[in-house]
């Protein structure tokens, strides 16, 4: 069985039908499962750019910005982590949110919780053609050394697959 | 479970260390599994370019080549075939052996087979380094609308990983 997998979701499609997958083939139960949200570094950047356009007290605001969706995630991730469990078969889900470069955040997370999977969509919310696989998914396969099962996000195959 | 698994194996450590991870982490029996070696194209062009040097008559040869290569072939591809039986844990082991681009008739026979997921290591016969993937991993990857999982072959992960 699958010992412990890593399941990063940007909370796209893509990263949905990834998991839909896992439950239609694996009628094992999983042992844990680590329900991972990056917070991208750029898009913090982006969004307090423009709010310290709106504001003049910005480094205050900077840290209750950070703090408020740090919250917001967790309640996201912790609905998730119920569907989870229902997907992976297990009670077992940690759910962690992380402020970064998505793609290094996960190769971090799969080393310090010794994850024997990774289970990641082809795409993400970023995904736009299915000849290519998205950047992340390129830079998490390339610098992981933990196997890595990719689903694709724009897939039509049959049977257990989509 | 896992309905019908397209296995390509350049009979090197790295395609043989992605199917005994595959047999720690998957408790359950496979439905099919496709085992499949593609002739690469070009270092047949080689081979025979090196042949015609030393023989005269190449036309004819080269069918010959060609037909003890695949007769060759198709007999290491049987006895692996013992060990995927075990393996996968199923008697249904079918053995394919292509001419061509491997990455484009990994993805060819993955859709005309109908599988549900594609299982490959990260570097086959030619892979140096553990940073980049093996390019016919890269290219199956961006290719097929398939399920890959992708076993790292320089791996050190802990637990049902190596």
């Amino acid at each position: 069985m699958f010992r412990k997998i890593l399941f990063p979701t940007d909370f796209s499609e893509g990263s949905y039908r990834a998991a839909r997958y896992f439950e239609r083939v694996n009628g094992m139960a999983v042992g844990d499962v680590i329900l991972l949200h990056v917070i991208d570094e750029g898009t913090l950047e982006d969004l307090l750019n423009g709010y310290s356009l709106l504001y003049s007290n910005e480094d205050l605001e900077i840290e209750a910005i950070k703090k408020a969706l740090l919250r917001k995630t967790l309640e996201k991730l912790q609905a998730k982590a119920e569907d989870c469990k229902k997907t992976f078969r297990t009670k077992n889900v940690k759910t962690l949110v992380r402020f970064g470069l998505p793609w290094e955040e996960i190769v971090k997370v799969a080393d310090e919780e010794d994850v024997s999977l990774i289970l990641l969509p082809s795409h993400g919310k970023l995904g736009f053609s299915h000849e290519i696989l998205g950047s992340t998914t390129v830079r998490v396969l390339r610098k992981t050394r933990r196997p890595v099962l990719v689903v694709k996000t724009h897939c039509e195959c049959g049977g257990d697959g989509e």
